[in-house]
């Protein structure tokens, strides 16, 4: 259960519907994530995080694809379902495909599995990437 | 302080030396990381985690590159400094740029932040994305 | 599923039936939460944990309200989806308004991003908090 | 080993060293933390990392030790070092006191501790707290 | 919602076919879990996360049961809801009582207390084991 | 560094040299951990801590050793420095050895490598662990 109701488009603040109709636009898609419809309990919280997410999730240096992989990367670290469900599926509308899935998911649990390896051995980092 | 002792060549055993000699021939480079010194100590964990590394890390659907820019993500979330400090510097000996590596920081930051916050709203995952 | 039982008031043991009392008492309400009776099965165990539960979370040098936040925002870090809904009650049964879990939520999230951000540079403890 | 170099005012972008002016005349102290002289590096990260910080952190609803209390909370729990040590001077130039801290430390151990038992027992969120 | 579909045996390939035969034989028992039938969408990263499983958890210098321990306390403490679910019947099925199982709560919570009050004070680990 | 100074047993207060006097005389060895030291600054915290660590720890339905593997495999998970570091040696002390660490880092790498590829895959738990 939410711990804050889902808003509808009836029951936001204005400063929250613009924020729902920016996303519309800049996804050009009508859906408005449940994630969105439960922070517009806190209007100003909503604004600032999609505002990060527009800024930082659109191509750059990296492309979008790749974005998304690091993001389900992360989230699935972190076993947030929401996010792994919802950013898996943006990365399938953004071309992953089945091998590159199962790729992706080889390479996070094997650098989890490093990750735990190497601090059981308290290895510390190599003389020459300290500079 | 490292829990087991860097083997160096001539103290490894004949397996996990064979071992050494596969990394040096794979990577094209003469140099041995300090984990696979230590973890030379069980020469079967050595060669298992080693074989896993080869193949996992290899090009295949998704590019070298990418790849690094995964287990580095995983790494950051899970705050291992080893790990962090020597895939950042593979992903620059392949190509990462300071703009890339920018990026990489600001997705993986704000998946983590993400990830907290619909943590703490307990949003369940949408309809739609339910089968 | 729970692994073991919630255990009613008649399975329980007499030592676990001892600490329900107590929490009723303590709590000045007759609900006794299911994460008691499901460690009613190990009693021991049971009567450790409320014992020290009872002692840190009363007030002291900080407010009831105050550990509670600080409780949530643990639990949010760790995603345990029932500590998270059981103490943002507690919370707000002390007092939490919507505009205070909004900052909260907001501190989390940002607290969480900036733990990545520092780990993914691998910046150190500035020479001036190093004594 | 920081991934970036810490770059002095004279080596700042101009975009980065408005950020660092804003931030010694927010915090009223010519010193600026290492953290965002490695930043500078990526001034737009920067700018949005510190942007976020002076928003999420200043007094509302919850009071600025409260925040510190909570930022440290998280820290600590990510064992963040970089975090929790300077996090822990803010919160200790914002009053507090050593009992306050001890109790801080209380009770980030005890709900660490309380979600790895309710992980372990699968317990399922009461009927009374799910709508 | 598992992210790929589970495979029935008519489904999967002739490769993973054959670990679900190699499971089958290996656990004398016809029943293959999920897990495996979702891994199944992606035949190698099925063979060489069963072949894993296969070599570390069978006895050697640690018997089954202490394995199994091992596998729920990392599970417990990253909150794997299957992981703990399917490993824990997994050690009943080897013997672990009750009482064992709640001491196995007992030290995962302790740890994870410690594990964070140590993050919060930054001890630095004594002189005597730093050689 | 620590965030609270280790305290001589002439600095400590005389509850807090009663806990340094109980780990003298458990452990049958004059030395006493730094832990304990920098916990002296809350002598409350320090006692319950102490008491609770000597309960749990004990040998009971599990035997000393085994316990500190469980302890050890949480702290490796949680990448504990000082815990892995003062845990292993622990359990060296109470007869580990380099096979069984060995097969312990196996374990431990191997379940937080599947934790995170079933949080990948969102496989839900089989029906037949679900009464």
């Amino acid at each position: 259960m939410a711990l804050w109701p889902k808003l509808t488009d009836a029951q936001a603040s204005p400063e929250a519907r613009a924020v729902f109709d920016d996303i519309r636009t800049t996804r050009n898609n009508d859906y408005v994530n449940d994630i969105w419809r439960v922070l517009a309990n806190d209007p100003a919280l909503l604004a600032r995080t999609w505002e990060q997410i527009k800024t930082v999730m659109k191509p750059g240096a990296l492309d979008a694809l790749t974005k998304e992989l690091i993001y389900v990367a992360v989230s699935t670290t972190n076993d947030c379902e929401y996010c792994v469900t919802t950013h898996t599926a943006a990365a399938r509308a953004k071309g992953m495909t089945d091998a590159q899935f199962g790729e992706l998911l080889a390479v996070v649990g094997l650098a989890n599995q490093l990750n735990a390896i190497v601090a059981g051995t308290r290895v510390e980092v190599d003389e020459k990437y300290r500079s």
